[in-house]
């Protein structure tokens, strides 16, 4: 594993020391301030030899999941659940069509990617308590790690999150608080109490290693194709994470020489494809405005209940990936995101999260604009399982329980 | 993969052609009839030259699961959605305790392995109709697998299961009836329907491959211990067809000689620990009068869903194997189940099943009993994902919905 060389500003590329916690950038010159990159010396990863080592079981580690790319990670003691390492399946009905499963991971989401990582430092730094607002998925796998480390979790959502997200936060033993309002409002919260409470604040991007946990999703998917890129790749985008991570991936293995280049020259990156729920599209508006960042979005609504995110943090690495990568935004309505649902569950035998429906119904209308031709390899990204969303699918089908 | 030479009768030792779809035995004297074991003719697949080309990782290929094990799988195409190749995890409290976490496969169960299996062979005899009885989370997988092969698929369920196995019956596709009543309810209507409907039946054991799909967590488990074998392996036993299937791999590689000897003359097979429920214990009852076949409970109830079957079609495998291998049937109450499922999720970071807590709770009674010293290895199967059970886990926790 590699040591940390320092973090580095998203905004400003200020340096910070990585030997102690540091939440987002303290040098930069405008508010908000950037979002911290970890950097290292990935010298003793370079070239295809240090990549073919990869692959290689560890008979007394059966499953190392993400920690597989222990060389590009921060070489601490992993708090680990055998998160990662999630299958690419193929579309049955188009053989241009991947969908990385998320859903396999330990609670059943990619959080568990960003909070293995995040609970590793955590305990590597010796903190005690830690504090995350959350959309539903985060908390409950926050609360899991916690558990595994031996950490105080404090898990703020809102009040209408799914059913299991409040069931595993109280069985995991976390302390729990549901609010009135969206997870901007807990995330407020949590920030006005957490200096009295002596609190770690593990929101996203407000501190360097969830999204470092996150990237390991950009490695599997371009080792899983053959060690090439994608034509383009579909992200569920509520804090959008994710799309940051596997943009930080990408970079990372060019430098390294781990990716083929698909031309004599050079690398093409996938076009990034963010997709949002229409009753809450911030990074969409922005994209179609032109702007750099986005706006807080009003009475944010939709069953995709990880897409209600009203402002990312990190909107403005989301925007400049997708421009640069010549992708899109696009913004689906909950109708057709569960329709799309529907259709995956019927055709293909997955039950995607909505959130997972979202990728789906937004490569269907992409084909249908033009956009993207049936010719070009598309990974789109379940985020979850469907089994997280019992009662809301439930609901949507007319189901009651007994 | 290797061709099957015959089916065998598992109680009178008949041959059966495998050319046909077969159910159970034809030519048993007494009924029930017994149920049949796949044979094949294994001789490319003997000696450790043949094993060690399972860890093979074919880059085109990279979620083969449970398919690994081709060499011992019937030769057909399979019907596949990722399942098997779960992790086993380390036990953070007690270095002799295994969790094999079932709940990392598709549908969030282990019945997705031998949905994989006889949903390929259902394709490959040419059915269009299948029917199964279920007490939940084989109906869930049923449906998704029957749906990926473009299956017609019908599920009987009690009508008290848990609310994710209806969503994903009715997510799937499939045509759903919930009765009011057991599993073994669910059975006699399919058996009465069948003729006239042109289902066939996929009740477990009432067809050989249902639990050669489930035979592969035997082989899993042997190959995460460094191919040797554990001194116990703990398993959740409704209808008991997972240990029944181990059971199975285990004399297969034996034969194979693909498992390490642990002495200078043989093997010891673990002690296999058959769990159940106090509310619904046939087998345990059976084990203790020292009978060889169950008698059906009356009035079954638990919390553990999978864990109501009345009077198990394999008791007389199950007790068998419990027998030749020193082990033991022990039956848990819902409250001692219910405290071990929080006790794992807050000190060890995983959710269980109320099956696979069932399992834990096992293990803590025999280790009070001194049936087991702590320094022997042990295997703790957890069946499947606590996120199945919001509904159930939910209200033990005291939770509503908002």
């Amino acid at each position: 594993m590699p040591s940390i060389a320092f973090l580095e500003c998203s905004r400003c590329h200020a340096h910070l020391d990585p030997s102690t916690p540091q939440t987002v950038c303290t040098q930069c010159p405008d508010s908000p301030a950037g979002t911290l990159y970890v950097r290292y010396d990935l010298s003793a990863a370079q070239g295809l030899e240090a990549r073919n080592k990869i692959g290689a079981i560890d008979p007394s580690r059966p499953s190392p999941g993400m920690w597989r790319y222990q060389s590009v990670l921060p070489e601490v003691p992993p708090v680990t659940l055998a998160e990662g390492w999630t299958p690419m399946l193929l579309s049955r009905r188009n053989p241009n069509v991947f969908l990385k499963e998320e859903g396999a991971n330990p609670t059943g989401t990619f959080k568990a990617r960003g909070m293995s990582m995040a609970m590793s430092m955590i305990r590597h730094y010796g903190i005690r308590k830690i504090a995350v607002p959350s959309a539903g998925n985060a908390g409950g796998a926050a609360a899991a790690y916690a558990a595994a480390a031996g950490i105080e979790a404090h898990i703020f959502m809102p009040k209408d999150v799914p059913l299991a997200n409040q069931v595993e936060c109280l069985s995991y033993g976390a302390n729990m608080t549901l609010v009135d309002g969206l997870i901007s409002d807990c995330a407020r919260i949590v920030n006005e109490r957490k200096q009295a409470e002596g609190w770690f604040d593990l929101s996203t991007l407000k501190e360097p290693f969830r999204v470092e946990g996150k990237k390991t999703m950009g490695y599997e998917l371009v080792e899983q194709s053959g060690w090439t890129y994608p034509d383009a790749v579909f992200y569920p985008t509520g804090g959008g994470v994710g799309l940051i991570g596997m943009w930080k991936a990408f970079e990372e293995m060019e430098q390294l020489g781990w990716v083929a280049k698909n031309n004599g020259n050079g690398w093409r990156r996938p076009k990034m494809i963010a997709v949002q729920a229409a009753g809450c599209a911030p990074v969409a508006r922005a994209y179609d405005a032109g702007e750099s960042a986005s706006q807080m979005w009003q009475n944010a609504h939709t069953f995709a209940a990880g897409l209600r995110v009203p402002k990312p943090y990190g909107d403005y690495i989301i925007l400049d990936a997708v421009r640069q990568s010549r992708g899109t935004v696009v913004a689906l309505s909950d109708e057709a995101i569960f329709q799309s649902l529907r259709d995956w569950a019927s055709n293909e035998g997955i039950f995607l999260s909505p959130e997972g429906a979202a990728s789906t119904a937004a490569y269907d209308h992409l084909i249908a604009t033009g956009f993207l031709k049936p010719s070009e390899r598309v990974v789109l990204f379940n985020t979850g399982s469907g089994n997280k969303y019992t009662d809301v699918i439930g609901h949507a089908l007319g189901l009651t329980h007994a």
